[in-house]
């Protein structure tokens, strides 16, 4: 109610731009605020360190590639020694936006999931011990901590807190889509205009809403027909141990998901006009015809934002002290 | 001669810092002239690419990683599921200045060079044919190709060539050394001129000299002393098969050797005091005391220069058509 008033108030200061806006399911990105900039670019060392991996070969970008829109572009990811993964990557870029995180949401926020894949034998291949002991044995990352935190002494919670504090800089703001929402009329085409009306009258937006339109909600993969996953994972029934979760996942972001293909968690589809047509089916039991998929196609495309635009970090060299990469070693 | 009399006419004049350029044997580092900025580009797409391997996964920067002085820091390195190198990756900084590329010289430039890992099916594991498969599928490539070489038809010739152009900005000036050598009295320490002046005296200097401050002779590994290698590289011997070129290496660059461990063609010494005694023992049949050994170690550290200083690459992303990577397909 107070939405409304407010909306309609401001509809009479005659600002269509902020009508546009609050009255549509999706809502614009913001720009990041960065409050913290030396802690965000420890993060970014670290996100782009392979020697967090036991292999000094993997970093978190080597999955979360912030040159292809923050995932690896792989049906499922590369670990440890060649170690297939057993879901799809998720993209990193507005995924300070999501409910929790991973496909389950078994962590809570960004923190809690960089401590993952550093220690899963089957990802980074670390422990959080040798990783944290790494990092201390750098006399300049030392000092990086130091100033960010006021000691010397290095644990996992400042590493992923650090991590953290860099991925919540990596949203996409000003897609066209986002242009659009705030006013400007030409921002769009007739057909991306089509397509985004679609998405709305089908029932996508009832999952795929807000700034991120999705990752505010689990829900089960397959409502009306049942999908057959080439993953093993169970969604959130793994967190919960509910029956009532089997098969529920986090909604993906659809932000950029023109670069975040292969689609769903199990990175079966390549294609956005297979997923649209896959989640039509099985969602919300529909079959959309060439040209209705093609015109939610090309509005899905009008969501790419603004790519991550840094400097490609420099790293500090080992010392004599620090533990060695093990790429080879015997598991 | 030439040199000799225009150095003199310039000291007369009274530029002692000219004078200083001209009479050492190692020479300061130019910046890279960019004379083909979009082919540049082009090349640092490339060079971050992952889809010109077969995996998807690996590119250029895997394994020279210009966060990490444009090497893997790993002993040997990782390929294609996980393959086990033969041999130590060497820096692509200032690779340019080399006399030829791979530590046997068997690419005479960086373009020669370039196409090798692609279609090596222990490193990326792809081939020449379906490296370009895949940047042709892609329209945003096209584009930047055409623009490049003014054809549609993208050929592996225009990929190397591009990587290439890339990898000739990637030199690193302004280290300290390169200040004291242009005249800047106070850039080195008295323990970093000792260090160079033990350097020169004592031989290091007879293959580790100009610009590149090596790179440009091949000389054998166990001059003095045999190398017990634990690579079963020969060397320039794999070139020429001659026996005078058995275990016969091109000279690496010492350019930012404080960032380039492990070092030798094996990668088997970590330490930049390892480094420095084995060559003294093996080479020159010297050793050094632990004071010399400091000397020289600091006065090596003092060749860090300007890293790769740009924007991490926003790379297009793959079409309908664009060949599906395969990481874990059996070889």
């Amino acid at each position: 109610m107070k939405t409304h008033i407010l909306a309609a108030s401001i509809a009479l200061a005659g600002t269509s731009l902020a009508w546009a806006t609050t009255e549509e399911p999706i809502k614009p990105i913001l720009a990041a605020k960065v409050t913290d900039p030396a802690l965000v670019e420890l993060g970014k060392k670290l996100f782009f360190d392979p020697r967090l991996s036991k292999s000094g070969f993997i970093s978190c970008n080597s999955c979360h590639n912030l040159s292809m829109g923050g995932t690896d572009n792989l049906k499922t990811s590369i670990g440890h020694q060649w170690n297939q993964g057993p879901i799809n990557a998720p993209t990193v870029l507005n995924s300070s936006l999501s409910l929790a995180q991973f496909w389950d949401g078994r962590a809570k926020d960004l923190q809690a999931q960089a401590g993952g894949p550093i220690d899963n034998p089957g990802e980074m291949g670390s422990t959080h011990g040798l990783a944290v002991a790494v990092l201390q044995s750098m006399p300049a990352y030392v000092a990086d901590f130091r100033k960010s935190f006021g000691q010397d002494k290095i644990n996992i919670e400042q590493v992923t807190k650090a991590i953290a504090a860099f991925e919540e800089t990596l949203v996409t703001p000003n897609s066209r889509f986002d242009l659009w929402l705030k006013g400007d009329q030409k921002a769009l085409s007739g057909k991306e205009l089509a397509g985004y009306k679609l998405f709305k009258d089908s029932g996508c937006v009832a999952c795929h809403n807000g700034p991120a339109v999705g990752g505010n909600s689990y829900q089960k993969m397959g409502v009306v027909a049942p999908y057959q996953a080439s993953s093993p994972a169970e969604g959130r029934f793994a967190v919960t141990r509910k029956e009532a979760d089997r098969f529920n996942f986090k909604v993906p972001t659809l932000r950029n998901v023109e670069l975040t293909y292969p689609y769903f968690h199990d990175g079966a589809v390549n294609t956005l006009r297979e997923a649209v047509d896959t989640m039509g089916r099985i969602q919300l039991g529909k079959k959309f015809t060439s040209e209705e998929n093609a015109s939610i196609v090309a509005f899905l495309k009008t969501l790419t934002g603004d790519q991550p635009d840094f400097k490609l970090p420099a790293l500090p060299p080992s010392s004599e002290t620090t533990p060695k990469p093990q790429p080879f070693a015997k598991k």
